[in-house]
């Protein structure tokens, strides 16, 4: 096991015992809509927003235990996108991860109501939940950014953007704009919210975490859409060649398979030499490293 | 026109203009998933629960202006359960205030995506929009309310509770159960909402407040129930019936219609009789008072 694989599973362990604390400090735990919440938040995944939680956190001095709420928080509304994603109305898959989809497995109802709630919940825990060494001002201001990346500023215009570009043929800079919304702005998010966490000293390094943020997040949304092309079922869990199917715009599309491999490398070493500014400070950043490399050669 | 009616006219249009303001802050505020967004958080209604906030708040000395941003952000609430809670696959309505509910005039996906966008612009406007006088331990006070009131542990789960109760018969403990989650959290979190904007103060008087909300909580639900028995559709702007139809228990179905109307009187009583301990406090009542009147006396 290469020591990043360690180092991923370590955090996914770590988040995935957060929000089971969390959701079952829930009233009603056992009940079909909790249910359906403990389904689409602890099913798998790669658990690349909270790894970069913690990642940022390490680095800026914060314990495991202070990022906890952040991890948890923003894997909430990670999930509870993809479950709404998933939706007939929306992309109508039946397949997230190789499993059958919350609404496949708990109605259409059910996961309406269960991605709504876990929204809320990732705003109970970032206004609720224990982060020993963060200050109230730090914890406002991250509720403010969780808030701003994943509502109509962010994510979800990026939704809104992604369902109005599938009615006519998209170009390169529609194409960034849609994904530095839809993908990009909760995986900046990761990075800002640890940040945030730490005062004063992290809000000053934003200019050049935002930098490796946007860079790593259209990376992995280019190596996404080279998988859709490439990648195998079992391994990628989503059917094969399915955004071709839906007649999505895509980057090997637009670039053919060669050009969307060189863009995901230039977008790797934009990261890269964000990261070696940091490194000059003394900063260890070999985790945010580590997980750049992984971002755009994973195969899956 | 009554003074009861004069200052709810007052109130909705204040917290129009809140809302209006927030909306056309965001960026793409021009585009389909904002202007959904608008017609859900815009398209009329009583403004029950912002009518709370500013009354509550200026019982406790606080300006309309600080008012504003918790008014607006429990209208969000309010307005994206109910564009979800009419999706095909909750509740299927195609009406709402006599008018097309979201997804029929903006088309599923987009209405379930302006519903997500609406809730989180909620936690946006308390983390972020000006509250003169509110200290930002106040505001986290009321963002951790919000959320706990809206999401699996209020709202969501008294929804949740609703769906399942679908399936069979209900006794009058489980309705209330229902109620007291589905619409009763939210319209009891308006108050709290104001009282914790008043900091110390305001917490101590929660009880009592409480008491009051409880109350008018659930007497809004009878009433609704008896409107949809007794109302005429172009007043309450829904298909008169629509509950028998859709063999929901009511509270006309378990106690008869005038066993209900005793509720709702109940229910007054015990409203008003928390009040009486306010003004024996020297607090002015007399807007909590009228609006208690007005939940068991409205015609739609």
């Amino acid at each position: 096991m290469s020591s990043f694989t360690q180092l991923q599973s370590e955090h996914r362990q770590r988040v995935d015992r957060a929000l089971e604390h969390y959701l079952s400090a829930l009233p009603f735990n056992q009940a079909p809509l909790v249910e359906a919440m403990r389904y689409g938040a602890l099913l798998g995944g790669k658990r690349l927003r909270p790894f970069l939680v913690y990642a940022t956190g390490e680095m800026l001095g914060l314990s495991a235990q202070n990022m906890d709420a952040p991890a948890a928080a923003i894997e909430c509304i990670h999930a509870y996108s993809l479950i709404h994603d998933d939706l007939p109305a929306m992309d109508d898959d039946d397949l997230r991860r190789g499993q059958p989809t919350c609404h496949i497995k708990f109605g259409e109802a059910h996961a309406i109501l269960a991605g709504d709630a876990l929204q809320t919940l990732a705003f109970s825990i970032l206004s609720d939940a224990s982060m020993p060494d963060v200050q109230t001002t730090s914890r406002l201001a991250m509720i403010s950014e969780l808030a701003c990346a994943s509502g109509a500023a962010g994510m979800c215009a990026g939704q809104a953007l992604d369902l109005e570009a599938e009615k006519r043929k998209t170009n390169l800079e529609e194409l960034e704009r849609i994904h530095r919304h839809k993908t990009g702005a909760l995986i900046r998010s990761a990075i800002r919210l640890a940040a945030l966490a730490a005062g004063e000293r992290g809000k000053a390094m934003l200019p050049i975490l935002d930098r490796y943020a946007n860079a790593i997040g259209l990376a992995f949304q280019v190596q996404d859409d080279i998988l859709d092309v490439v990648g195998a079922t079992e391994k990628t869990g989503k059917r094969q060649g399915s955004d071709l199917q839906h007649e999505k715009s895509t980057y090997p599309a637009l670039l053919g398979i060669e050009g969307a491999q060189a863009k995901a490398l230039d977008l790797y070493r934009e990261a890269m030499d964000a990261l070696s500014e940091l490194a000059s400070q003394s900063y260890n950043t070999a985790s945010l490293e580590a997980l750049a490399g992984f971002v755009i050669e994973r195969d899956n």
